[in-house]
């Protein structure tokens, strides 16, 4: 009995998945969206609970607690990162336990992504899967998710299983030499321009210091399906495991345009490969 | 006694040299550098004259003229480009010659540079001169200035010798593929995060269009020489010719500090590689 219904499970999920890589496009989940209201604009996060599974809930339990509503971006360093979090010392600050880190997960050789490079400068292979960029190493059979432009990751200290709420949004060239040591957990699907205004704490020697109260704060940190559904902004991704986005990608790497007088090599930066977004009205 | 000069001028040359990679630090020639005042702060280009002589003759003379001064950024592209000049079919646009193609050079066995990276993803070596990072290929006796973030080179037709006087900034992850297709002819090394600031004009399909009259203007493009002394914005750069420098990069390749307690890939991408920046009071 407890077999036969584990198949009807299997099965009506293949029915699932033949029929999400069917779609070109697939709708963010609510359930997995959080919006990250600044004072200048919106930003949508789309999170990635099937590869960082522990950060992803702790960030929408604090999501949901308010925890980060007010809190400032007080490490923002121009082509790097904007860190934001509690203030240091405080009841918020102290009061979250430290997480495990989820850097990297073990893989099967029945697990796939859609190749985008071989023999990247930091991975072996880098793939999309489910839209967001990894990493991939079959002689370790491990992946992990990139320190692409525009993800969501936990900050730690120098020890790796000390994250608890801190979080930085990448916001520059790829820091790759971060992978595998931070948790990644999501990536900014809408509103990246808005956190590349997020005003930077840091300046350069000689220039005038930034006034911490000057800092850009979080004005609400909210999971997308709290709010009523007039107030969420919902999104479409391109499927990137739908054959269209492979095709798009052996294009782009072929870069057959006129404009392309003399071809570049024939290789792809998955950093500098966009994953289609749209509105739905 | 020409011969005799010319030996003069060497041994200057080589002395001025001897002094310039003796310093950690070396001065931004105000000759060679521009203030881009945009409505929300201000922005420094220092210019490659040294890799691309005929564009930055373009750009300082333009740039002298008043020729950009008001011009709006009319492509902006989040994690790519912010591009402007003058309007479309204006008098400006039509009254500039086209300029032959500068995106590559050739060089000789002597020519050296700080080296980065062998085997780069899109070079057969990456590495820093003067502060610019360039790409080299020893099989083609060929060097050139990369697509690094915050990088200025001219907009240009499908056909190679087409640029005039628009220009692009680009503003998130390097554009690599147009290494060698388009003319870089400078960077920027002060207020990247202004550039960061700029509206955006392209929209995701769904999203409310912007507005032509709230793109961003360029208040004033000037040459910094030609300010007065109190208005200029003077800098120091790191010299990349410097050992000190090529330390740095040997440290940084290493990760010896103890928050690495996995070691990345020993390998630098020469985009996320800083060049340190100081302002002189």
């Amino acid at each position: 009995m407890m077999k036969k219904f584990t198949v009807v499970i299997i099965s009506l999920l293949t029915v699932f998945n033949a029929v999400a890589s069917d779609k070109e496009w697939r709708t963010l989940d609510p359930e997995n969206a959080i919006l990250l209201t600044l004072p200048h604009g919106k930003v949508v996060i789309e999170l990635a609970p099937q590869f960082s599974p522990n950060h992803v809930k702790r960030f929408k339990t604090l999501a949901q607690k308010g925890h980060y509503d007010g809190n400032k971006f007080y490490r923002v360093i121009d082509g790097f990162v904007a860190q934001g979090g509690p203030e240091d010392g405080s009841i918020k600050d102290k009061a979250i336990s430290e997480l495990k880190i989820e850097a990297d997960f073990s893989i099967d050789k029945n697990w796939t992504f859609t190749l985008v490079q071989q023999n990247d400068l930091f991975a072996e292979q880098t793939g999309f899967k489910e839209g967001f960029a990894l990493g991939k190493s079959d002689k370790e059979n491990k992946a992990w998710m990139l320190h692409c432009p525009g993800v969501i990751a936990m900050a730690r200290t120098n020890a790796p299983n000390t994250a608890t709420s801190h979080f930085y949004i990448t916001n520059g060239q790829a820091p790759r030499y971060l992978d595998r040591i931070m948790t990644v957990f999501g990536r900014v699907v809408y509103g990246m321009d808005h956190v590349q205004a997020i005003t930077r704490t840091s300046v350069i020697e000689g220039d005038t210091p930034v006034n911490p109260k000057d800092f850009t704060p979080m004005v609400k940190v909210q999971l997308m399906s709290d709010l009523p559904k007039e107030q969420q902004i919902r999104l479409e991704i391109k499927n990137t495991e739908h054959p269209s986005y492979a095709k798009k990608l052996s294009d782009r790497r072929k870069r057959e345009s006129a404009f392309f007088y003399k071809k570049p090599p024939p290789v792809l930066d998955i950093c500098q490969t966009p994953v289609g977004v749209r509105m739905i009205k």
